[in-house]
Formats: structure tokens, C-alpha cells, sequence
């Protein structure tokens, strides 16, 4: 026999510390969205509409500020971030957002996409 | 005769940069909402319909720092700032961000009450 506690240590260390939904802050989700390299984060995460992994977003950036930018994006409760055995899955909380905050998700990826295609245009 | 030069430069030394509409950027104007007193100054003069002075503002925090609130606000191109006589007047600048980002100040400004309702209820 097995105890519980031998097994459950190692799958508590790999799941990561999410908001819940009632702890999730307007301020917190603006400034998530308010970098370059994360909203480039939410608008592929929205495109693809799946989960995806850290390593599939091209990043200018090196591999440790990419973790680090998709901590803010857990840590604000815009990405929910889920290990499926040892892949690291990234998918955007729609849901939780838009029960919080109706339309901001989609209004904020629209005004990311006017102004990309405005800047590439010019 | 009085040159122009000679009052011209008191008149622009009162005057303060903003940057023009094709200049705003959706991540500034992300950044400047983020803050929590920004925040509420931008849902302040929503919900006055009209410009307002700093000092009409009670907020908790000094005067330097509430000086360095509307700067952020008037640098990322949500608020315009402009001396009439001695008193510096604040208004949104609705239409820029409207024909950039159409429906994005509503929505954040929305969400926000919507988030101040639910705390104040709880």
C-alpha cells in the first residue's frame, strides 16, 4: 500500500499557483496586457484558440524573461498555465475574464490588432 | 513692435507635450490604466463629462506623485492637459482614443465599475 502523501508532493510541486476568479484585478490584467512581448502572447494564445506551449511563441526575448512574462500573464489570471506531463501548456481563462470583465479581453486584442496592421501599413 | 519671439516662448513654456494621435500606442495607454489611482483620476473626469483641475481630485497620495499621475496620463495620450490662465485643466481625449481603439476606454472604464461594485459588496 502506497500512502497518499507519497505521491502527492510531486504533483502539487508541478501545478502552478493561479488567481481565482474573484481575486482577479482589473489594474492586474491591464498591466499584463500592457507589454509588447505579452500582448504579442494573448493575441497568438487568441488566434490559435488552444493551449499552447512556451517554446512555440517566437520571442525576442531570452528564455528566462519568457518565463517570466508568462508568470505575469498567470499571475494576473489572464493565462492558465497547466503541466500535461512534461509539457508546460499555455491557454487564455476567456471565461473567467469575461464573467469579470465583459468584452475587455476581445475590445483590447481588436485595439492590438488595428495598430498592428496601422503601423505595418505605414 | 513688439518681435513674436518675444512672448512666444513664455507661451510655450506653459504649453505641455502630448504625443499626437498616430503617436499613441495601445500598450502605453494599457500601462497608464493600469495604475490604480490613474485609474480612478480617467473614471473621474468619465463621469464629470468635463475638464477638471488636478486639485479637484482627492487622492491619497502627495502632490509630486499626483503631478506624476497625470504626466503618465497625458504622455501615453488619454488625457489632454492645458493651462487656461494659472489653473491646469485635464479632459480625455475620447475622440483620439475612439477613432484608434474603438470602444476601449467604455470597456476598461466598465470593468472597472463593474470591479469596484463587487468589492464594495463584498
Amino acid at each position: 500500500m502506497t500512502p497518499a502523501s507519497a505521491t502527492e508532493p510531486a504533483v502539487g510541486s508541478r501545478s502552478l499557483a493561479h488567481p481565482a476568479r474573484d481575486e482577479i484585478r482589473i489594474e492586474s490584467v491591464l498591466h499584463a496586457l500592457s507589454d509588447p512581448v505579452r500582448l504579442y502572447i494573448v493575441r497568438e494564445l487568441a488566434a490559435a484558440e488552444a493551449e499552447l506551449t512556451c517554446s512555440r511563441f517566437e520571442l525576442p526575448v531570452t528564455k528566462s524573461t519568457t518565463t517570466h512574462h508568462f508568470r505575469v500573464l498567470r499571475e494576473s489570471g489572464i493565462v492558465q498555465q497547466i503541466y500535461r506531463g512534461t509539457a508546460k501548456m499555455n491557454g487564455l481563462r476567456r471565461e473567467d475574464l469575461e464573467a469579470l470583465f465583459p468584452g475587455l479581453l476581445e475590445t483590447v486584442l481588436e485595439a492590438a490588432n488595428r495598430q498592428a496592421d496601422r503601423l505595418d501599413a505605414s
